[in-house]
């Protein structure tokens, strides 16, 4: 994790430090560092999932992170490196829900404010959690104004440090953190992963991951798995450069719904990844009610892109040792259970 | 567990040899006998839980367990010590569903068959996982039926084995695994445990839980949570002896609605326990919804009805670690979203 000279990818033009991907070492000082906060999620096996797909699924159920999600990682990872002058002013993140949750409960386990800039439109569950934790939330249009820019705005109008949801060295360490435990669970449980699928967005995740899986499982390969129409890493590692989505799309996974890769994270997943998968609403949602119905999880829809993968086919698995990350379990309950249980009197999708 | 010269408790007039309860080799036994097979759950710590009763509450999720219920434990720990006549002629079990879907995985597990006598008006789902494992669901009506004289019926017309849903001291056993786990598990997360709260029906769970924690955690209160109105084990204690609920009882809790304690199960309960505590369907539904919630779990009503008991302050736990049994997770989708998540359009209770 080198300090180059030149822009922060992500509206924090007032300052020319640039940073570049975290290594290993920057990946274990994170588990290290957030071991006293985060939850150790649980590697589940489902012999039922096992039987559908004809091979050996580990379930990495990161849903029972705090604040229901991943992001808990590594917010707690960029704030615990705060110094004393920035925790006294307090941070601001810009997030569709599962980051402001995380940077606002973050915010308080190290005793600092956050300010959180939310989309007007982010799922009820999520701004309500967010203001729970003690966080500040701004909404912010969607679809007419920049958050990015209104985060950095604020972080210069207010002095608070800006924590990007993931393009950001210290975020990406401590979401790497979760493919740290992958591999110590699957060898405690005696798999040999074949591959790892890993819901992506704006692939911090996907990168920690595979930056912790090359150095403690280099033989298993690494798939990113997006919703359709947001499949910006798939189609950037066949372009060979970052390139955005189709404008005008929409998708139930709100969690995952990111226009362009990471600036830092693309070369990492480019370098890394075996490759990305896409899968429609209907098959994230078919893979939530799998998820309530047979591993007994509750997860929203973006964050069950990555068995949704499995479920329907788009990887081949007989035979093979396949973990799977579920990333969130942040969903309204009306989502669930008419969208994804179908219970209701309007249960077409 | 030595035999005695006397009738089998439930249906098995057909002998007359007599069980005892185990004690805590048996458990230890039953701990590697089913170790292969089954899913060593997760103990969960939710920070939102801890705030909200001042205690420190650790979460066994075995909604996780393979069957969704602690059930599979007492099922492989039975099966596995059939002779090979047995396995050959297969089992038979009466069940409201779960101890339905654990004994007819189990039968699968160890190669054998089973048949199972279940309600007819039993939750939908626990039907179908039932016949999806391989079970012969045979029919009875709950309420002109004694389910007991047709499952050794059954056992004498075909020649099949009897696996008892609690009275039985395999299946006890079984079930007390769940007790060593937690006690090994709260001390890898350094907890002293005060007290223990597991869901009791029958009583063969929490009896079973008692047993190893008389052993491994001798300063653990141990509480048995009932829905109300089927609170036998907390009258019967009163008493001092085994007495029956009050005829015409209705309860959500379908999982655990048992007329009056085990022979077997209650002398061990009598001895161990340091009380019983009964919530309302309201408040095991509100404990089904928190769990969706807080914790990203699945749980039914009559598997959540100890952490009901938390969450609406039958048991004071502040300054207090607390372990809390969050037993089975196989909930009909409409019950689930209907009654717990109030999602649809008659969504009063």
């Amino acid at each position: 994790m080198q300090i180059a000279n030149s822009t922060l990818p992500h509206g924090a033009e007032e300052t020319t430090i640039r940073a570049t991907a975290p290594n290993i070492e920057d990946i274990r000082a994170a588990a290290a560092r957030i071991a006293p906060h985060a939850v150790v999620t649980p590697l589940l096996e489902s012999w039922v999932l096992n039987e559908r797909v004809g091979g050996r699924i580990l379930v990495k159920a990161e849903s029972l992170q705090r604040t229901g999600s991943f992001k808990f990682r590594g917010a707690l990872n960029r704030l615990a490196q705060l110094n004393e002058e920035e925790r006294r002013s307090g941070v601001v993140a810009y997030s569709s829900g599962n980051h402001a949750q995380a940077v606002s409960l973050a915010a308080r386990v190290f005793n600092t404010s956050a300010v959180i800039v939310m989309p007007a439109d982010a799922p009820r569950v999520k701004v309500e959690k967010t203001r729970a934790y003690g966080g500040e939330v701004v909404f912010y249009d969607r679809y007419t104004e920049d958050r990015a820019l209104l985060g950095s705005r604020l972080a210069r109008e207010r002095g608070l440090t800006l924590v990007p949801p993931y393009d950001d060295p210290h975020v990406m360490a401590g979401q790497g953190t979760l493919g740290l435990e992958i591999a110590r669970q699957a060898a405690e449980a005696h798999a040999e992963l074949d591959a790892l699928l890993v819901c992506c967005s704006g692939g911090g995740l996907t990168a920690g991951c595979a930056l912790a899986m090359e150095a403690e499982s280099p033989g298993t390969a690494i798939f990113a798995v997006e919703p359709e129409g947001f499949d910006d890493t798939a189609r950037s590692l066949a372009a060979g450069r970052r390139v955005s989505n189709e404008p005008g799309q929409v998708s139930i996974c709100d969690a995952i719904l990111i226009d362009t890769p990471g600036e830092l994270t693309f070369p990492v997943n480019q370098r890394l990844l075996a490759g990305a998968l896409a899968v429609s609403d209907n098959e994230a949602l078919d893979a939530v009610a799998f998820a309530y119905d047979e591993l007994k999880i509750v997860l929203e829809p973006g964050g069950a892109v990555a068995l949704a993968a499995l479920l329907s086919g788009k990887l081949d698995c007989r035979n093979k040792s396949v973990a799977v990350v579920c990333s969130g379990g942040n969903v309204d309950a009306e989502v669930f259970c008419t969208h994804a249980l179908r219970i209701g009197p309007d249960h077409q999708r």
